[in-house]
């Protein structure tokens, strides 16, 4: 059981599993941290949706998090072809992972930022830089890094449960690349027990 | 200088110090971040508005970000009577400053949130309900650790620069106690050069 009191999922007879369980009890919270997860994830940019949940997964997976680090993992192979391994390489091993030089100087930016704000240096930057990376790139994926640690924070925190089957991975990430993450929430209350 | 080029405030010829730096290079993720940050210090809760500013410090004192810890810390003395000296107390040394023992129960969550959510025990959070805390008290306490986990990484790792002056801190202090933090952005942007 999770550290609070959690609403109950109909159709589990329990919370709502890893991050979900604190969104539906606290949707005014949920709406905006959503929102920014949508937009860093999913809106306009020069990284693919693909690249970005990589970058999510690896932060996560430095942080333990195992919801965290399943369900983004899964979302970006379901982004990737269903490239599992891949995906599973870059999470735990990326500098060896065939993957853009770009994407691995990204990822090592977000492992620093994953270290603490401070551990980032202009060599970093620079090399990442060197690879083509643009502004607004280093700008998100320092974000997206940061953002993890907070969501990761938030789901382990409060003693959230995560499922262990894979399946059940696949089949939300399915989901969530169709319809995204701003209505996350509203979905899972509308499956809530009262 | 960031690590990225930011927007230049136009009455300081440099960067907008600390957070606003890269919250006017990228408001669309700025909108849903001041959101959040918005309703969980300031919205409608049984923690007041200034236990909830000594959260935030004491997690960004733990991380060592000058900017968050600083304005955080200026808005919280703005709370309390401008008892500057009891803020002090707070963010560094909280077990033997003058607050409740429900409150010291809660900033011993925020700590070890900071550390990383699975530092956060059974006793920690039966401890916190012992001394009356509720389960939403605990759910926004853990979420206001993680959310400056976020932030604090956001200001440092895009080596953003803050102001010396402390005078400057009570002055933003001051009005973000009376507009809050929903606006920041969109203030600052008004003052970009171009």
């Amino acid at each position: 059981m999770a550290h609070i009191q959690l609403p109950i999922a109909e159709e589990l007879g329990r919370e709502f599993p890893g991050i979900l369980g604190p969104m539906t009890f606290r949707p005014e919270t949920a709406a905006p941290l959503n929102e920014l997860v949508n937009i860093l994830l999913r809106g306009e940019s020069t990284l693919s949706r693909g690249e970005r949940e990589m970058i999510a997964t690896h932060v996560s997976w430095r942080n333990d998090c195992f919801f965290c680090q399943t369900i983004h993992g899964a979302v970006a192979a379901a982004q990737l072809g269903h490239d599992e391994a891949l995906v599973h390489k870059v999470m735990t091993d990326f500098a060896e992972a065939e993957i853009s030089p770009r994407l691995k100087a990204l990822l090592n930016i977000a492992g620093k930022v994953q270290l603490g704000g401070k551990h980032v240096t202009a060599e970093d930057i620079a090399a990442a830089r060197d690879l083509g990376a643009t502004d607004i790139e280093i700008h998100d994926t320092v974000l997206i890094a940061a953002v993890f640690c907070m969501c990761n924070r938030y789901v382990d925190g409060l003693g959230t449960w995560a499922p262990l089957d894979p399946a059940i991975y696949r089949q939300r990430a399915a989901q969530i690349v169709e319809h995204g993450y701003t209505g996350v929430t509203e979905v899972a209350m509308a499956t809530m027990q009262h």
